[in-house]
């Protein structure tokens, strides 16, 4: 990268401190200031303490260009990340009418009222950049000098996470010379390690544009980022590489937007080809369903969805039939295909897809140990049916299974649709 | 608190950094101390890179008693956390004749090879103590000198973890004086500002048993710590403290011990009446009944569950009247009454849970807002129904649904058998 612009990432806050929360924000931070091209040598937890606060602050500002401390914006007296930022950068706080209208409003919105100290959220450092946060009361700022910038931000994820999209992100991009652009390819079905390999020779290869993985549950995230004098720029030094990447992990590559889910990509999938959609879990119990209703706009496709739970349900609800659950047991792939098969039934619908599995800690033998399930996916008349082994405890075991079954309801969309066009020719 | 020792933690790689990971170490550690009674001030976030680790371990070791490190620890040229403290605590590195053997032994377990930079992992501090790692190749250590006690732990959570507690947990209770012991009283249905001012003086009034407040979605949690010569002495201390919480939020606590979720209060109390249970989800689609699902053994109560995303499955599957639609809509206090009674008939539970709501960002009308959602709990023949408004994101109305939803079952059940047994005496 040629942005030689450094970022130090302060979180205040005892909650953090005390290890009651993990620190999700500085990693949402971290993240967005690599895809800028920031440099960022040093994050620190501190809490909601004046002198130690001062210090730490201090610091930053000293080794740092741009420092973004968030937290310590509530309305309480122990919030001081203001008090202490205005007076480190040499600034006096005043009432800021226009914040105070905005809080107003916010407690209209919400049909609360607000209490006397709320207004302390509305005291700004003077001459600072006002950030409103859309999303709760603590506005943020940017006090600017000297070639520093400190940026406020508020604790809750939801409030920062906005309000630096709508705020911080494009103050940062003005302060880059350049532009930085960058893909997100996202992969599900490959390994963690043996993406890497796959991939061994470009990171060590990388200059301009860097790749860099991450691991999720069941998924791994390969962000390309090129810097170029502007986007057109950064943008044809990606394409190759974005293209390498498709290549290599072919159809494990769900998407290369940074904004699309793994539940996203399949509810698009199920949108664009007019498809309605159930579920119908067993070990998941509700999850599959949860992720695929998390995106806006399912309810075009989605009928309904069962929770099968206890083996009479199976059967009462979804038509598995008696001999099926005594001769392999619940936890089989012939029950998987029979949930699957007679869910598209009762709800009359073109894909579902169906989970069995022993989440643990107990239920486990010899046989069928902790962490096998079996996910089935019926696609307009042919169903499908894996057998996973998972590790780690009963929640990893249930998150890892919902990760793999919406994986499979893409790739037996996609098969599907490869069949159907092979098939024409 | 009586005990004075302060710990800091630091952690050691680029991964972090960049925020390709979580840093759920540091949230790991810090909890581990605050049981312990230790004093965490500050948190440091460091890449691996010699002046800037040297420069940030030295502070540490001046600020602190006791510094973690955690990561850097592997095999690579990259890895210098333990030649960076050896450094900083006036040490050589020597080859440790019994972490090769144990180096050696982990490769033939696990069915690999080492190479050659993996003996690297075998160079320790001169006169440390050895913390042997029996999840991983890299063996910890503590540095100790001048009343200062530097510990170094492997990055992998699985690996510090374990060796936290076979070895470092065992070693700091041996640095304290006293004990402490802890109480989590959880609240739900108190938001977190009316939760502190309920407390406030309490809290600031405290000293031993000090209090602590976290806010989850939803819930409050509160901490109460005593610190005592031992656990009985530090138990009695709690005691009064807890109990005059419990006095103030009365039902609203659902359990005080820290392990226990709210779902798992929800199952425990569903098992211990021995009732059995049924979901029926608009808006939060499947997550109530993924909750509930998540509390191993909750397969002896849970029957089935419904996901009636559209109105046809409302109508369809769970008996809701179309005349009951047609009149007050699908978000309405009259559907999520009939679906809650509708899925009683139909799985025969004694417990049924009911949601439907507008989670956004679309679909909402001046009448009926993104954030409405009508929650409605049916226990042995009686409806409850609460209207709920929530903020934010579509994912967060859910999340804050799925919580009020167990809230109400907990309420319900509790009210249930309040009456029964006032109706008996």
């Amino acid at each position: 990268m040629d942005n030689k612009l450094t970022v130090e990432l302060i979180s205040v806050g005892t909650e953090i401190l005390m290890g009651n929360i993990i620190n999700t924000n500085a990693a949402f931070l971290a993240r967005e200031c690599v895809k800028l091209g920031l440099s960022c040598y040093y994050q620190d937890v501190v809490g909601d303490n004046e002198g130690r606060l001062t210090d730490t602050l201090n610091r930053a500002i000293d080794r740092a260009d741009i420092v973004i401390l968030s937290g310590g914006l509530g309305p309480t007296q122990d919030d001081l990340t203001k008090e202490v930022s205005a007076k480190c950068m040499g600034r006096k706080l005043y009432m800021d009418e226009t914040s105070k209208i905005a809080i107003a409003e916010y407690f209209v919105k919400v049909g609360k009222s607000p209490t006397d100290n709320n207004w302390k959220q509305a005291m700004m450092p003077e001459g600072c950049i006002i950030l409103p946060n859309n999303n709760g009361t603590a506005p943020g700022c940017i006090i600017e000098d000297n070639g520093k910038h400190v940026i406020l931000l508020p604790g809750p994820p939801e409030e920062l996470e906005l309000m630096y999209r709508e705020s911080v992100e494009p103050y940062l991009k003005s302060l880059i010379s350049g532009t930085i652009y960058s893909k997100m390819v996202k992969i599900c079905g490959v390994g963690e390690s043996k993406a890497e390999t796959m991939i061994k020779d470009m990171i060590e290869s990388q200059t301009n544009p860097t790749i860099a993985t991450y691991a999720k549950t069941g998924e791994v995230h390969i962000r390309v980022s090129a810097y170029g004098e502007d986007e057109a720029a950064a943008k044809k030094l990606t394409k190759p590489v974005v293209k390498e990447l498709k290549e290599r992990f072919g159809n494990s590559v769900y998407t290369t937007d940074e904004n699309v889910t793994l539940e996203q990509a399949v509810v698009d999938l199920i949108l664009a080809n007019e498809l309605t959609v159930g579920t119908i879990e067993s070990c998941t119990g509700g999850l599959v369903a949860g992720r695929l209703i998390n995106v806006p706009g399912v309810s075009e496709a989605f009928k309904s969805g069962l929770i099968t739970y206890s083996n009479k349900s199976k059967r009462k609800l979804a038509g598995v039939k008696k001999s099926t659950l005594d001769k392999y047991g619940a936890v089989s792939r012939q029950t998987a295909s029979e949930m699957a098969a007679g869910m598209a039934a009762l709800a009359k619908c073109d894909v579902t897809i169906a989970t069995t599995g022993i989440a643990g800690p107990d239920g486990g033998s010899p046989d069928k140990p902790v962490g096998l399930v079996y996910i089935a996916c019926f696609v307009c008349g042919k169903v499908t049916v894996k057998e996973h082994h998972f590790n780690g405890s009963r929640a990893k075991i249930r998150n890892n299974a919902v990760t793999a079954a919406l994986n499979l309801m893409r790739n037996c969309i996609l098969e599907y649709y490869s069949e159907k066009t092979f098939g024409k020719k």
